[in-house]
């Protein structure tokens, strides 16, 4: 794997004519189409045809559109006009074409975005992982040999980005969909507000925590897209000074069962970050343990997810991937004073958040817990995959039920197993995290550690 | 029964010394310890000393607060420090003491309102006819031989004021339980937007769609404690002109079932508008019959009351009212998916109300179609009970459910049984509806009709 190219340049080459669209997006076209590649697994649908003519148009005209000419993935679950929207499932996979495009795709394609396809991802965003048993699982970029696992739910929107068959990709996140495949696969990956972008157009799993981010090379390029899908006027990132910046270190479980690759990975960002005159200060935020306890039952995502698909349950339950299904029927247990009791308890624990972060820009902890494991390993064994799911949904959960937003940034050292750093704000904070996790990026850049998916892993491949 | 004091009037009095707040709250504390009177029935608890102290130290000190002397009672839901808030209950008669004010009762007092004591309700705001069987059912004004309810839940709220214990009350409306004691006793009744007034500190029924809002003498009366309650600066209201006012007429299931007394007055009030050049359109709302249908399994009320009482039932069930216990506990066979359909019914049928309303000023209906039934008559049947409930809920929550805002203002004959004219608006055109309010309320008085609780009851009485 070459190193990735940051949006930025990319759109440079495109403007001055260096690169035209219509190679780009044929480059791309040919990496999924390599028999030897990933794009089978990482692809539910390419759209090769109106993707090379698209590009072709933006060749002729040329317009100053924020991406124009870029080529993007889009994970299976937001709608584009003439397209069914599947996401990731077999029983959608004939559902009706949708009639209009999703707000967030309307964005990209208004932005000058090249749509080359519909990304695989765990069936109906419901997991961790990024396992599918209907259209394969795409290998992780690290470690094509043994096989280890993308993360999900969007799973095949980052081996788009790593395997260069798309610029930047489109994600979903409802407990770290976007993040956690960012992290295992050495990427760059933001989870806004979830308010911040329109889920218009978009198969829910929870209406509460749902969110859309990109997946992509660098924080940079995470805030160009985001300002778009946010229907922001994109503009430059406003990185922030390192020196003073006021960055709580997360206590409690989100430290526990860290692998030996991930806690070395986080004390040395930690100690670079000191270096560079970051104020590091260590919180234990006490309303933390209240989360799993909220959540006991299943919480927003059982609870809204059977409540979507118990009409489609009702005949349809054996075409269900059996690991998905038995996730969403958590939610036909739940009664709706357990819902309540949930919503009021994010109440309480967002204000409780509130207060314990007040004074600080930002909050830090380690993406997930753990490298990507096998593939083989979590198929086959249901222990051993909920245990890998639960796992690599600890943390990351954390900052959708507090309704904010993340950033995860790769913070290891380049051929070793991808690890993210997580650089987390409340509700709204979004273009500061933004900021702030670029200015990150740049320290651990110079500190050795890899940045924009640059990596040595060709020779293990 | 006195013809009512508007509070401009009342203030002005105060201001310039015509009268005393010691005076005035002495008059409302003797109305409310007249034995023949329904002073033990319409309030739960009396502050007599605090008043007759703030009335004092009003009158020494006069400050220029928009309130200051004027006799105010708030419902038995809302905190004031250092009382129990039992929200007309026995279970909580002897809970702990309020720390703290609600955050309504803090403005009120910041305001120079003079609170005379809280007043009785459906215990735990669980209905719309006042009755109660722990303390008792105070009479409706209009017809005390037979004994006529109040309309509730905000039942002493309303009594407080036509029987001049207060010069204004403050009650909640989660379905119409400011609205319809208004309506039912001949006084005037604002249902703010939800948002509008902060329920911090008061006993929820339902999270979602409780309100608070006064019930006064008129449509001015209410725009002033309404912008207290709201924190806003309180200034004239703005009185729209009635020519050329675009009023939707709802047509559907609100019109069935009006008694002559109602259909009458309904009928009259529409004539005059038009007489004096509002545009008059009847409009059919094609989703309002979706609204009982997603409310079929309790709606909002069931799973979020039975949700906050949960822990209390555990051990106190049999002390609830067996009425209001039962309408309890419909939410505890609703599921979280049923909870959630509901909202997602809500959200579609609130987009749907944005559309067919658009281009209109406001929405008329009566408020309820019957007038107040005897007391009795509901006492000795739950059917009855259950019938009279179901009618008198019917027309305000549609209101609730839309996240609309609504006044309902006098438009009877003088004499006859009070009925009430409901003028709402979508979310937020709060101000809007009471300016609009008020102009209607102009033109029902030069036609006659009863305005502010003025009326010849007496002889009946």
């Amino acid at each position: 794997m070459r190193s990735l190219q940051p949006i930025a340049d990319t759109l440079e080459r495109l403007a001055n004519g260096k690169l035209s669209s219509s190679a780009l997006v044929g480059a791309c076209l040919k990496a999924i189409d390599d028999p030897a590649g990933e794009g089978s697994r990482t692809f539910i649908r390419v759209d090769s045809e109106s993707a090379r003519r698209t590009a072709a148009e933006l060749d002729a005209s040329r317009p100053k559109s924020p991406l124009a000419g870029l080529p993007i993935s889009v994970k299976d679950l937001l709608d584009v006009v003439g397209e069914p929207t599947a996401a990731g499932s077999a029983i959608l996979a004939d559902a009706a074409p949708s009639e209009r495009d999703a707000v967030a795709v309307q964005r990209l394609r208004h932005a000058g975005a090249v749509l080359v396809g519909r990304t695989n991802m765990t069936e109906f965003a419901f997991s961790g992982l990024g396992l599918n048993p209907h259209y394969g699982t795409p290998r992780n970029p690290y470690d094509r040999v043994v096989g280890r696992i993308p993360g999900g739910s969007s799973s095949g929107a980052a081996i788009s980005v790593t395997d260069q068959m798309a610029s930047a990709a489109i994600g979903s996140d409802t407990g770290g969909s976007v993040r956690i495949p960012a992290a295992l696969c050495g990427l760059t990956g933001f989870k806004p507000t979830a308010r911040r972008v329109s889920l218009e157009g978009s198969l829910p799993l929870s209406s509460t925590m749902d969110s859309l981010g990109p997946l992509a090379p660098t924080v940079a390029c995470c805030a160009l897209i985001d300002a778009v899908l946010a229907g922001d006027d994109p503009k430059a990132l406003e990185v922030y000074p390192l020196a003073g910046l006021r960055l709580a270190v997360l206590q409690g479980y989100v430290l526990d069962g860290l692998e030996a690759l991930v806690s070395s990975a986080f004390a040395s960002a930690l100690s670079l970050l000191s270096s560079f005159g970051a104020m590091l200060t260590d919180v234990t935020f006490a309303s933390l343990e209240q989360i799993p306890m909220a959540n006991q039952k299943g919480g927003f995502s059982a609870a809204e997810s059977y409540a979507w698909h118990r009409p489609l349950l009702a005949e349809n339950a054996a075409r269900y991937d059996p690991r998905v299904l038995s996730r969403i029927l958590r939610g036909k247990e739940m009664s709706a004073a357990d819902y309540i009791d949930v919503l009021n308890a994010r109440k309480r624990i967002m204000a409780d958040a509130a207060a314990a972060f007040e004074g600080f820009d930002a909050i830090l902890m380690p993406t997930v817990p753990r490298i990507a494991p096998p593939i083989a390993d979590l198929e086959a064994s249901d222990a051993a995959y909920f245990d890998a799911n639960v796992a690599m949904l600890r943390n990351p959960s954390i900052i959708n039920f507090l309704d904010g937003c993340a950033l995860s940034i790769p913070s290891h050292m380049p051929g070793e197993g991808p690890v993210g750093l997580t650089i987390a704000g409340l509700s709204g904070q979004d273009r500061k995290i933004l900021g702030i996790g670029a200015a990150i990026e740049a320290v651990l850049a110079t500190g050795g550690r890899a940045i924009h998916g640059q990596a040595s892993w060709d020779a293990r491949a």
